[in-house]
């Protein structure tokens, strides 16, 4: 194999799916898991077949690809561009069943008047703010019911994405912004159906909330993503250990700064991406933390720095003679901070069976 | 056209191209222009029809890619890793005069004994570390001479690239570290030299070493690549104005947060890649400078913050009704941190030409 290369541990993979897939269970609600961390046909494979109900998409070209592999119930998490809607209407006219998102009245109008001139009902959710994180309407918003009677029948739900969790890392305030995240969801439904109507599915979820909720009264389904290969940012907010990160990078030792103890890699940023999530948590892992070729942690040893095809190695200690233990050629794997960006910089992964096979299977990329 | 989509503004890439090509010109040196920034063959064409001299590569594949298209003369300027012998061979077969990199004894001797199993003389060059910033051997280290005795008739030359450039922000600065670049890397080839051994080429450059040098006395040619589009962190470092920038994303509103003076765009990360390099500058631009549909600056409005398929755009100040300025559906322009990062988030560029046709140049991606 030649490196850079991206690898998939398939044993953590599918003990990370399995995880998941009990909490959804354990919880009374369905698995919904956003495929944006992967775009990969083999890997929904293996979450439909644990369980999962329909995948979340972020771009309408992974709602086309999926569909076209035999995937019919897909909600695109993304607010609805208005230029956007005749692909979206070309996907249900295929037979898709494709759920839109909508936040704003002026969005809400673009899809009922452009349905109603093609003679199309869309399925819509209303995408409800519970964190101030990024988009949606407060559950409290006069302008929630006004969106709701404008659908009217496209109406089919509310979602939301609790986005700050990402910025936790105790158990307890997991717990909390979990329950903040259930609670203002399930407020701007019953404020809906007080209203007369109809709001069957509450959607809420992210990999943190989801793995820390205690109760999930009054939700229907939960979305997560980056749970199938957790990364170190996971790590940081404490819903993982290291030892389940599925994804890794596989480079070779090009080149040392002896004096300086650097390892020159030729996993640089392009393969890592330029994500430094871990730089604002409470362990900073540079670029990455640094493995053995069989994935075992090398301790205090990270991707400190990288260029585009180079990265640099370093001990957090001086003393370590890099030369000799790291020669020119040695493979090593790297953990990287954030799944979802460093799994986009590939165009296929290298999937490690159980067997300690190797399959390549394609990913998707682009718009 | 689709949003996200990337952008090439046609005059302004020639306008650059032109600039650069000039100085080398002026500074008596061939110019090989680095095509890891954009890797598209239009591309590469302009840059060779203004007077390009063989192209720098940063991958193997790349290699192939340009080797395809046309382009002899090539050099992969990392530190080869044996393992990627037998590919370099198969391009040197199939007539393609591509130089390697090494930086070390050990690299050279891998090159050295494969070269004699294959009956192939390879070109390479010794790569000098001018300013302690990634790698390569010290000019007046003793083990120069020992890697240019190993290399013997595979020895062409020495290279260097002053990555240290990039921390600075004044002329005086920069016109000092491109000298530091030119001295220390000449002062290498004059020591194999003395020694009795060729070094017919010496190699320097980075963008703003390039266009800072006052002379290149002793170098036969220089290399640099992001000048080609330019970006924000070149801005900063003060080599280049916003109106010179010819890469950008297009995006489109989808949203907004009005109390709070957000505008949600569907450009994110993924889209604008997660480089932040502006982070440490002068001034940060968040994740890009808005401009209008057309490319104008819009004064205080930067991409602050970014997820997967979400931007939030956010003037400095507040007072600003962004959702009558900015409707949902406006069209806005980005300008981005670091055009080598932005740019292999695509699979294509859309060259918008002189008479504001747009062509499809496609990418090459991956490894």
């Amino acid at each position: 194999m030649d490196t850079p290369a991206v690898l998939i541990d398939v044993v953590k993979m599918q003990r990370n799916i399995q995880r998941m897939q009990q909490r959804a269970d354990d919880l009374g609600v369905c698995l919904r898991p956003h495929v944006k961390t992967h775009k990969c046909a083999q890997v929904v494979a293996a979450q439909t077949a644990a369980g999962a109900r329909g995948i979340t998409v972020s771009t309408l070209k992974e709602a086309e690809y999926f569909f076209d592999l035999g995937i019919l119930d897909i909600l695109y998490a993304v607010a609805m561009a208005p230029h956007k809607l005749p692909q979206a209407l070309a996907l249900r006219r295929r037979g898709c069943a494709l759920t839109l998102v909508t936040d704003s009245l002026a969005g809400a109008q673009a899809i009922v008047e452009f349905g109603r001139l093609q003679g199309e009902t869309f399925a819509v959710m209303i995408e409800i703010d519970c964190d101030g994180h990024r988009s949606g309407v407060k559950p409290h918003d006069p302008v929630l019911l006004e969106i709701a009677r404008r659908l009217g029948d496209n109406l089919t739900g509310v979602l939301t994405h609790a986005g700050e969790s990402y910025g936790l890392d105790t158990p307890e305030a997991l717990q909390a912004i979990a329950e903040q995240e259930r609670a203002r969801c399930v407020e701007a439904a019953e404020r809906i159906r007080a209203a007369g109507l109809p709001c069957a599915h509450v959607s809420v979820g992210s990999t943190p909330t989801a793995l820390s909720a205690v109760s999930l009264e009054g939700v229907t389904e939960l979305r997560a993503g980056v749970y199938v290969f957790f990364d170190l940012v996971m790590h940081n907010i404490g819903v993982c250990q290291t030892d389940e990160l599925a994804l890794s990078v596989l480079t070779s030792v090009i080149g040392h700064q002896a004096e300086k103890g650097w390892i020159i890699t030729d996993a640089g940023w392009m393969a890592m991406s330029r994500d430094r999530g871990t730089q604002s948590q409470k362990q900073d892992f540079g670029y990455g933390q640094v493995c053995d070729e069989q994935g075992a942690v090398i301790d205090g040893l990270l991707l400190r720095s990288a260029n585009q095809e180079h990265g640099v190695a370093r001990f957090n200690q001086p003393g370590v003679d890099v030369v000799a233990q790291f020669p020119l050629g040695t493979r090593l794997r790297i953990l990287p901070n954030h799944a979802c960006a460093t799994g986009a910089q590939f165009g296929s992964y290298n999937a490690v069976l159980p067997t300690d096979d190797v399959q390549v299977w394609e990913r998707l990329r682009g718009w």
